[in-house]
């Protein structure tokens, strides 16, 4: 056994899996932003209102980023993730404002294991983030690499 | 005119734009994953070593982050983006690794006007980062939303 509780075999098709609550406040937005995306309406409350999103609104990035928080926390820390080759898509719904909270789920579309490397498997995903008013915000469809009991031992 | 050097109808089908360059550090990486995404490989460089990565190795979200940053630098913060409804795909075909340089280019695919909002254009890009020893690490298929000129006004 490898001591974590999440390797390629533990992921079961169908499942579905609550991966908590973020809440995110204007600095932290206003931080990412500063870094990463400085367009107005991230940086902005005023800018934020009149845009099409409609107030003080997190980079697209700043989501894909708290929802890989959420994800870390609910599971991947212990888990035997080797990281993703990549994003099927990412659908950003609707703003995530200032002062939102965001609840997290992931449902296992589909496993196999890695025929070049039989100690990986992969694991496609479909992830959800919804705001406290139930609106869809946030979906996105990935594949992540995870190693088997064994090679983990 | 809007002011703005980039509004929908600069955006020629079939340009490459050059986006300059970015080296990420150690500290960097390690900064955006104690935040984002704590997996051993993106906060240790033994941990990264040992990894199929090979080495100390940005978070794939951080190298979606750093790419924006590029992009805002080059032409985004000097046009009318309204943001973007997502992302068609993302694609991490090499480690980022401490000290690397990327280089990006993005490329125009298609571009057309909203029939819902006809002072909305929509802008289909394909992105890449290229390392210093020429290796295509990163891309990226996005769709921005750009004002007209003569709605910008």
């Amino acid at each position: 056994m490898t001591g974590k509780t999440w390797a390629y075999e533990d992921f079961v098709e169908g499942a579905s899996l609550d991966i908590g609550s973020k809440t995110v406040s204007a600095a932290e937005i206003i931080e990412f932003a500063s870094e990463f995306d400085a367009q107005p309406m991230h940086l902005d409350e005023e800018a934020g209102k009149a845009s099409i999103l409609g107030g003080l609104s997190a980079s697209g990035w700043h989501t894909c980023a708290m929802f890989m928080r959420m994800l870390c926390d609910a599971f991947l820390l212990d888990s035997t993730s080797q990281g993703s080759p990549g994003i099927e898509h990412v659908k950003w719904k609707k703003p995530v404002l200032a002062g939102d909270t965001l609840r997290g789920t992931v449902t296992i579309l589909s496993k196999r294991q890695s025929k070049s490397r039989p100690q990986l498997g992969l694991i496609t995903m479909r992830s959800e983030l919804v705001n406290q008013r139930g609106e869809s915000v946030f979906e996105l469809e990935n594949t992540g690499m995870f190693l088997t009991h064994e090679a983990a031992a």
